[in-house]
């Protein structure tokens, strides 16, 4: 890739399967890309992984015992640990410790509010969220927010990174639970769920309408903008003229589901048997292999661009 | 397209922008394709597009006059009138008497069930309920439902039809308001507009989510399929093990929004900026294109065929 971002050095901390996926973002952006995570045994193993991805014209990859070492010389840095709250209240007062004063401190947390994060440290106005969807070396979306106190220009620097290594930052105006990707992807799970549980439909019929139906619109427009070309005066008549129909369905959809095993069992029978001899391991390569396809589709046809001044 | 399916010849009653594309399917596979609308103005508009479709190897396309000559020899008719009930049960009136007794009679439908549709027809066996995505000659994913006397073998061939031809049948076990597709899809739009009324992200930032993130993957695997790749262990670590988190953003997800004019003339104005120059016809050629290459690029790697067995 020919990417040139202006943070030449960046650290992450936690180098589980969100912490390596973004080692290698940066990596083949030609950033110095250094390593830290408090379990020994994580490093190796993302080393290899990173070694099975790296081509050479990448950036180096340092693998450092402490976090004093991963953040010396860091611009940015990406903190991928676990999903509790004191936990990474604890990371970072860490990493406030050890960072450059320049350096800007990025979570990828899809649970927490930056407010609560960096309640307390010294220099919480260079805290962000940046929230990735696994796997972030793959798919470009990452929800970008400030908590209470973050400055301004380090949610413009953050964006502009994330841009410069490949990325496609969305920025949110202010937290709510679940942020807007996992939002709008559980609002459609939650009635995939009614469906299923009201035997309107299999697992595999639920899954083909996506896949064979909706997916291949949203892979190239978003919701509002599948809403505009479904008629030739636009959103406006679609919305405008379907009105009561959209409403009235929109007052149908399920309540949220209880998600008992017995229900459980019975979706991942069904995913078992539609796998068939595949690995799951497989599967996800195959996806990725196919993200990849998919996103080099869209660069080459320039009319992809259309909708693409997100943000 | 290497195609042979065992019903030859196809009626097109409506050939509005979902019946033309309709009969883009058939005669592409080989069929004759006969055409008729009751709004003489439609047909040559309808020929015109088919024109700038059709290739050599095409079956015939033949436009008529009466509703009798396009369904004199037809062993399927797909319906596309308009969405009104007592238009569809008249149409349905006129399909059961003017075909052969043989022929499948099988509505475009996105709203009724075919039981209200058939009350008090000749043949309610033989009526159907094949409602497309638009536009099908692109998408393939078609819900198959009959009404309450429908006859089981009736949903089986036009299964049967339908993947000759080239398209994804996904039956459904029973009517529900807006089938499943769109009750998919409306949950979605439903926390898209909520999280925009709430001033949480932009139309364009909701856009990009879906397009530069969920949608690469919901184009390649449903939302199940998505869940059982997001662990090791699968989807029953997923479900099981986020299961108190899930519920939780399952039950913050927003109530029916209003869609009020100056909410729509919002989203049209964001729409509008972000197309910029494009035309929405230059967008839905995109998009068409686009989406026959990622499904050329689905069937050309095999692995694609985990979790196909649906229907």
């Amino acid at each position: 890739m020919a990417l040139s971002p202006a943070i030449r050095t960046v650290a992450i901390v936690g180098t589980g399967v969100i912490g390596r996926s973004w080692a290698a973002v940066f990596a083949r952006a030609g950033c110095e890309t250094r390593l830290f995570d408090v379990d020994p045994d994580q490093l190796p193993r993302a080393r290899v992984w990173l070694d099975g991805q790296r081509k050479p014209d990448w950036g180096p990859i340092v693998a450092c015992a402490t976090v004093d070492a991963a953040l010396d010389t860091a611009g940015y840095v990406q903190e991928s640990g676990p999903e509790r709250l004191d936990v990474k209240q604890q990371l970072f007062v860490d990493l406030d410790r050890a960072a450059p004063p320049s350096a800007i401190l990025a979570s990828s947390t899809s649970a927490f509010d930056m407010t609560e994060i960096a309640r307390g440290l010294r220099h919480p106005e260079r805290c962000i969220v940046a929230h990735p969807v696994n796997p972030p070396h793959v798919i470009p979306a990452v929800e970008v927010l400030g908590g209470i106190r973050t400055a301004v220009d380090v949610v413009d620097r953050t964006c502009d990174l994330l841009r410069a290594v490949g990325q496609t930052p969305v920025v949110l105006k202010k937290h709510v639970h679940g942020f807007i990707l996992n939002r709008l992807q559980f609002a459609l799970v939650r009635e995939a769920i009614h469906l299923l549980q009201h035997d309107v439909a299999d697992v595999e019929a639920i899954d083909a309408v996506v896949r064979e139906g909706l997916g291949l619109r949203w892979a190239l427009l978003g919701p509002f903008a599948v809403a505009d070309t479904n008629k030739d005066d636009g959103v406006r008549a679609y919305f405008g003229g379907y009105e009561q129909w959209i409403i009235d369905l929109m007052n149908q959809l399920g309540p949220t589901p209880s998600l008992d095993g017995d229900l459980i069992e019975r979706i991942g029978k069904a995913l078992d048997g539609a796998r068939g001899e595949t690995s799951r391991a497989e599967v996800r390569e195959w996806r990725d292999r196919m993200v990849v396809e998919i996103r080099r589709l869209k660069a080459d046809n320039p009319v992809a661009r259309v909708g693409e001044r997100a943000q």
